[in-house]
């Protein structure tokens, strides 16, 4: 499919119009999607040409025309914050926490991560690609068009390398843009729970030059978190990271103001992901510094635990992403249009708000701004067509079906 | 397809064994799901003739065999508790919300049920109910194999009417069983917002004669509520209701302690619905009588108001039933697989919980027992094949997701 015309779209949202392009939204202007009414889109080669409204429209040379009467045109998300390969499923700790252990007494037991690390060594990097795979198709079919997976699962070399193996050949085959990030410091391994300086170097002296010789990763990730990784030891493996052009991005302020918004904007942390626990020394910190909030509401939906103030963070002038943190402990979704439904309902974002933290703010958090997140053109045309739906808000509103009728991939029908 | 042969079942859930037929669970009962692994099952005419392990297995006559080697079959969800026939989203108010306005508010400006009631007079018949046709077939797909639907959005004897009527026509067409609900007290209509008694008297005197000679509704239903209808309206409606056979089953204790719980067990309804506001006295009253308690955690979740203390119902050792709430303001959702996600992770109900809370449970709440809610010689083979899942469990872990494979209503594939 060469050269495809989208015609009589309802509504085209997240356009560019005129020269004022920006890279991401932040505060008042999240409110506004920019969007055409009555439009038309034209695809060449993969990519966005050009597009405008019926009223002015010159007939195209196309190899195929879609008529998308009734149907809304959203640039496809951006799925910044996921732990997608991952060795099996945990709804044994689901049950658990249901019974009443929290997240941390799991954690201790050596349920959490650690189990998922358990799983990760036994499992073979065939069968782990395959399962990968088959996530991410799910994931593309409900309108994820670019994505950022972890490691973080092995917590050796071997483990790590595996995982980053696995993410690297999904790179290579899915077609649509994929991030790597590292993530060693997820947690403690149990054979250095008293050791914590023994992992650090196995981190920063083993693994990163390692990784970064064979061009593994695209981030450094760390859980800075109580129980998990301090802030010292944060800041020691985000400048590890910077050592090797990792550029941070990293978990934070989950549980606890655990320092970690803090110590992602002094380090100049692409993003620092998950917030629940947001005051206003989080709030200075992000207002002085360049690094991207990004809320994960779907693990805190999952987990029952508090929800990330967002609108305390966008009200305070700040941009806000929101990604899905899929993985098999605490979020088994990778479902964004669910996740627009929480932002709404329980963050108090409006549909256009939530729309533009998973794509515009998506697309920055993953630097994927000349690509991805809005519908400009030269942007890959991975794009979302809706089923008829009377409004943009029933995509969020009409919780728990698929308003998702039809996932472009660089212009082919996925 | 006359007989049908399921084998190798991973897990048949739900089961009915020995002459011990409950039919309702309740307490510490609730968290047992009664169940046989690797099993088969026939069905005969629509009907689950037998079924049991494949240890003690003997080969059947059958039309059609389906190996079900990794799937889990269950009884199909009991929905007791639905406005599914409605005329247009409100997708509208759901952003007001967001912006700040409370669900009351909105109503009490002419939203809510008014704005529903408003497109009800609008609406022609014949749309209505291909509208509702549509909706049924999705949550059937869904896994719901009986639903109960309430009239409700007239709020005149013209309007009530010809919900009413397209809730029979449903009956008459969709092969799965269906109850009906007389809603007209849902809220007072603008014409009779100072005038109370002259409503209740066109319920009472006018719509009830009429409803009951033309057998349109199988049970009385009232909004019990601040602002709604008072306690002292409750009892009136419902012994008028009594008068022409219709039992009540009511909406109780959402917003406030309305004493919604206690009129309602007073007057033998069959259920007392909602339940965000359940103390001592709730409790009590319900321990007293035989009314069940059905929960809708998926209005509570839409909404962003409290959920229903689920585990402080059970733990007093009462049922507890779950139920969607299907409707355009404060659920527009009948997926009842999220809803076991939002009961377990939420009300912190056990999936074995949930799902009797939505099977045996629900069909008691809607005095289905004898064909419905559970695994036994004699009732409809309207069952749920799930796709290869590790687990029950895995289900409501896996949320955002469909894990239903088949659904099949009277033994067919729907």
């Amino acid at each position: 499919m060469q050269h495809l015309l989208l015609t009589n779209i309802k509504q085209l949202c997240g356009v560019e119009i005129g020269d004022n392009r920006k890279t991401r939204l932040a505060g008042a202007d999240m409110k506004q999607l920019p969007s055409i009414e009555n439009a038309w889109l034209y695809i060449e080669h993969g990519k966005i040409e050009s597009f405008g409204s019926m009223d002015d429209f010159h007939p195209k040379q196309a190899t195929d025309i879609m008529d998308l009467s009734g149907r809304i045109v959203l640039p496809s998300w951006v799925d910044s914050h996921t732990h997608l390969v991952f060795a099996g499923s945990r709804e044994g700790e689901f049950v658990d926490r249901i019974n009443g252990l929290s997240y941390e007494e799991i954690a201790k037991r050596g349920g959490g991560i650690l189990n998922s690390a358990a799983k990760m060594k036994a499992a073979d990097e065939h069968e782990l690609y395959e399962a990968a795979c088959q996530r991410l198709h799910n994931v593309m079919h409900q309108g994820t068009g670019a994505i950022e997976i972890k490691s973080g699962y092995g917590l050796d070399l071997d483990g790590e390398l595996k995982m980053l193996k696995v993410i690297r050949k999904l790179k290579e085959n899915a077609h649509i843009p994929i991030k790597a990030s590292f993530l060693a410091a997820h947690a403690y391994p149990i054979d250095y729970k008293q050791n914590h300086e023994g992992y650090l170097n196995l981190i920063i002296n083993t693994m990163l030059p390692k990784i970064a010789d064979e061009g593994l990763a695209d981030y450094m990730d760390v859980f800075c978190e109580e129980g998990f990784f301090s802030v010292a030891e944060t800041e020691r493996l985000l400048e590890a990271g910077w050592k090797y052009g990792l550029k941070p991005k990293i978990h934070a302020n989950q549980l606890h103001y655990s320092g970690g918004v803090q110590v992602g904007v002094k380090h100049n942390a692409i993003s620092v992901d998950h917030l629940e626990c947001v005051g206003d020394a989080e709030i200075a910190a992000l207002k002085a510094g360049n690094t991207i909030p990004t809320l994960l509401p779907a693990a805190a939906f999952f987990l029952g635990i508090q929800y990330q103030p967002a609108r305390k963070i966008i009200d305070a002038g700040l941009p806000v992403c929101l990604a899905t943190d899929y993985n098999p402990g605490s979020c088994p979704s990778g479902n964004v249009e669910l996740l627009l439904t929480l932002a709404c309902t329980q963050l108090k974002m409006t549909p256009e708000e939530a729309v533009n933290a998973v794509t515009i703010n998506g697309a920055a958090a993953l630097e994927l701004t000349d690509e991805m997140g809005t519908i400009a053109a030269g942007k890959r045309a991975n794009l979302i067509i809706t089923k008829p739906v009377p409004s943009l808000a029933y995509i969020p509103y009409d919780f728990g079906n698929n308003n998702i009728e039809k996932m472009l991939v660089n212009g082919s029908v996925l």
